[in-house]
């Protein structure tokens, strides 16, 4: 932490600084400029004395340099993290995909999308169970009889299940039936979430907020990962601008930040990041270019049939197709498609 | 609702549009334009019907035109709603100032923040006994303990007090310490926590989401609201945008906004809006002046010994200049400060 | 200037940054922390430095502790600055107001809306000449008759006016009938124009560029100040967000700011910061309340016949009312309202 | 246009306002629904409509269903534009890579860097003479002598030039030395500057204005194929949004959208949208996944020397690396590396 005084500052107020550092048990560095004197602040302050020195007079800013995360830093864990979902790994070399509709609706239609994915080489199935809606007039989903077909799809095809967790009290009974467990956008800062899903000894995949920073998700990473939940997953699906054309405004760039300041594996989800069918394409093949380690589409047989997003769906055909684009990108960016898994022991 | 075909539209695809609404249950209304055919939606469309017609080939673009709110809405609810504190009423003539510490961090602290906020002449206790944090190294609260001395110290100033819950598993605690009860802007759309305030018979306060629009705000009204809890009072917090200087912005055009198109009390945080006391006093000035039914801020004895957020409380000095301030400009918005509230019945 | 090394940086690394520090003619000040070793650049360091620090082995971030901007600052110039236009000043105690149409449309329209204006007790009479319009289908002003215009207004009224120029080669035109020259948010950085303005030796209003930060806005104001121009007014006119239910979001926190890290004039637009006319008497007593020097407001004789802009704009009526509730908040902030001024000798 | 009347508007509103539009010499269609009377507006409605529909008793919106812009888009030009630089095309299947410096600081150094891009199979040299910068106290380029060095950069290279034009009165005298003039970001609603290299007989390239939607950037356009220039290319440079981490937010989604909505090429600039030299390989991959038309890289032979923008500049070295990658990519799009350009004929 770093505290630049004001150019008026008298040397009283800059030694109060340094007192109320050395208070606090740190170390005071001072060091004088041609208009401002830094003191730079020596140990492992905590944010309340940023607050504090703020406040004194004399003060003009207070710099924390210090990553405010740890656990989920390369700096303190340089080795790429593998997360293991049965035999299939997320992380390494493969670049895998999850498919499968926005929200299960019934069983026929939750089976049919989970063998059409699986045909066109996914390697793991999506469907919500619980449903956050914008309006309390939605679909919010089918709960736990959702539950039940995403746990007999995973029978039938042998794939596994991802599926989303909007309450605590829900966290033991999702972690249950699904193989990864989403932690949505708009929970991303749902601290008592976070603690819940950071218990459980199954992967989790945290969404990137719509208005977070990176820092900020990495921070409710660390939540996660301070409970002592080491098999997490992070996924862009775009943040909130002033673009209105798209739903959100997919943030590429994210991509190979996460992969730089962190260990974390990162998938790509532009069905929700862009909101249009025809968008999905080209984003998911941009998101691979850039260092990607997978993707989340929304697929299901009948797009205007859909109780939810049906509008940011693929069809089977167009996920067909987006798949055979996919592999050249992928070993272009150094990479292969992940080998779609083989049958899972539940 | 309606449905814009693309200038390249065939009378084909017009009459398949027209069959699919036709087939929901609505009527369609067919008008021919210059360059482009319009399709009226009649009837109480559901929203899976716009990503419905989106998809149908020769639709260029379905604009919904009723507001998707309807319990939050002024146009079907034309009277202010009134909420009652035992004798104190938001959203009529009087403006109300919450006040008090970020967090509760011990008797001491919250009962002589008590004494003296009263003293300046505020009508309602805040205090964080469960605190969202950023990063899980952050001080969180002292749960239960700070509902305890929440409720000592309404027993000791008579004024009623209101704290933040967090998780949906919590309300009824909360609910049985609080006079009002938080939802804060991280869990506006925690939607199960909006679920579970909204069967409360006690009044809540819901804070806008950093990033959420108007129309989401009164979405996530409208769940508690639609639960059948009408004792709602909104508060503007700031919003996310690109400028770092101030901790968010605060959209002050938010407040007019609200009293226009909804029935809901509306009341303004300039300490978490910009993150710097010396702003503070400014904004709530504006807030006032713009039509707000009350403020929030935040005040601590020491500022620069605080646990959290230090940096943006008053001092009593500063809050009780800000008071002898906010008289004439409610006055001269037509309004007046309410009269701070006689002895609570616990 | 600080530069953090990385947690794993070698002490060769670090001798290097050094290095290249005393290199550049500046000194180099190490401070070895628990994580992070820092270094403090002393002396006058230029941006290039910045950008050549962050690329050397071993460099974590480079922070800027100065403020880049000098002329504008307060803390190099502590006294506020008034600026004179005849006998009326801006940016002392008295509260200003500009009034007027949009565009000039025609000489009726003008001097209708003048006379009206002036009767309110507007001091500036404002009104486009040359207007920049999103779309080159839209009206773009009348140019060169729309100045002669504006000069008859002024000598009927005795009123200064206020109009904007959009290109450097009508920057010598525009000032020879303006009494103050507007440079407007789209050419907030158009550095050509801003260098031009900067020669004149008159009052010029700098608005806000509508995605800058403040420092990005004091950065502008310090081009014209760098040229010499010190009759410099700032003009808040709302940001972009992601908020679409106004035009732009009124940053209402920038003016107190302003005020605190300038001695710069700064005075609010809640016309075009909301482009409904129904938000514009709220957010202008915002402004005052938060200590404005003035505002500038569109009012129109029809605003439903106006040529550019009339739903954001006033009509008499509505601004006689505005005018009768400023007085009080202004007095509550600790001005007046400035006396409408005596004739112009042109 | 679209009007919507409140739920709770008068017969005689409705008739006011079908009769406002029958007199402007438009038609109204009214269609009744159950809870809003909408009145579809048919004719070609300017924009005043718009404002002037707004302001009539009982109407709650009014909303455009035509697209603003028509010379741009690809409803009424369906094939791709292709631009010609002597033999170079840009828009059909060949990926245009232009590269070279920030700015142009001396015969050397832009000597060097020619030669190094071309070498790797860059196609246009870049280098800016007149540099926009957000500070007066930053090297603002060589002007006149900065174009020379370009001409003699292109005589000795044989590859054709691009550089920046910022004011209107310079518009000849760039045009008389570059073979595509570039207009920059902030000056993309420099609405006389696109006027004026609307006139030109020579390629322009307009890249996004950093706050500026997809819609806005299409209407500026449209002001230069307005004045008769369609020799025009469109740059996506990354958005502003509350993300701190890069410099701005590239809209990769920006690329998709471009090639559906309008005829124009479009190609990425990932130096200026990260300002991270590690960020641009990713990102510039990622473009042409999504689609893009070509590319802009900044390449400088001792980026730590570089007096603008270093820390986004490759070396020569790294740009090896990313152009070896971009190949395969390319491909894997449906496109390939177009031939760099034989000699130019100046």
């Amino acid at each position: 932490m770093i505290v630049v005084m004001k150019a008026s500052s008298s040397q009283d107020e800059i030694d109060r600084v340094a007192r109320r550092i050395e208070e606090s048990g740190l170390k005071a560095h001072i060091s004088q400029g041609v208009e401002h004197t830094i003191i730079g602040v020596v140990g492992q302050a905590l944010s309340e004395i940023r607050d504090m020195l703020q406040l004194l007079p004399g003060v003009d800013e207070v710099i924390p340099v210090s990553k405010p995360y740890k656990l989920a830093s390369r700096e303190f864990h340089p080795q790429n993290t593998v997360v293991k979902v049965n035999n299939l790994t997320i992380g390494d070399d493969g670049v895998i995909i999850i498919a499968g509709p926005c929200a299960v609706e019934n069983e026929e239609q939750l089976l049919a999308t989970a063998r059409g994915v699986k045909a066109c080489g996914a390697n793991v199935l999506r469907g919500g169970a619980f449903k956050p809606r914008t309006s309390p007039y939605y679909f919010r989903g089918l709960g736990m009889k959702g539950l039940e077909m995403l746990a007999k799809a995973r029978e039938e095809t042998g794939m596994p299940v991802i599926t989303e967790v909007m309450a605590p009290r829900d966290v033991e009974l999702v972690a249950s039936y699904a193989d990864i467990v989403q932690v949505g956008a708009r929970n991303m800062q749902n601290f008592i979430l976070l603690d819940e899903v950071g218990k459980l000894k199954k992967p989790v995949m945290l969404k990137r907020g719509m208005s977070s920073t990176i820092q900020e998700w990495l921070l409710a990473a660390e939540y996660i990962l301070a409970q002592g939940n080491e098999q997490l997953i992070l996924c862009e699906r775009g943040i909130r601008t002033f673009e209105t054309f798209t739903r959100n405004t997919m943030d590429i760039s994210a991509i190979p930040v996460i992969k730089r300041v962190s260990h974390l594996p990162v998938i790509a989800d532009p069905s929700h990041a862009t909101g249009k069918w025809y968008l999905v394409a080209p984003l998911a093949l941009a998101a691979i270019a850039a260092g990607a380690d997978g993707l989340m589409i929304e697929v299901h047989p009948n797009p205007d049939q859909a109780l939810a997003d049906g509008a940011q769906s693929l069809t089977f055909d167009n996920f067909q197709g987006l798949m055979s684009q996919l592999a050249p990108v992928a070993q272009a960016a150094g990479r292969k498609l992940a080998t779609p898994g083989t049958k899972v022991e539940p």
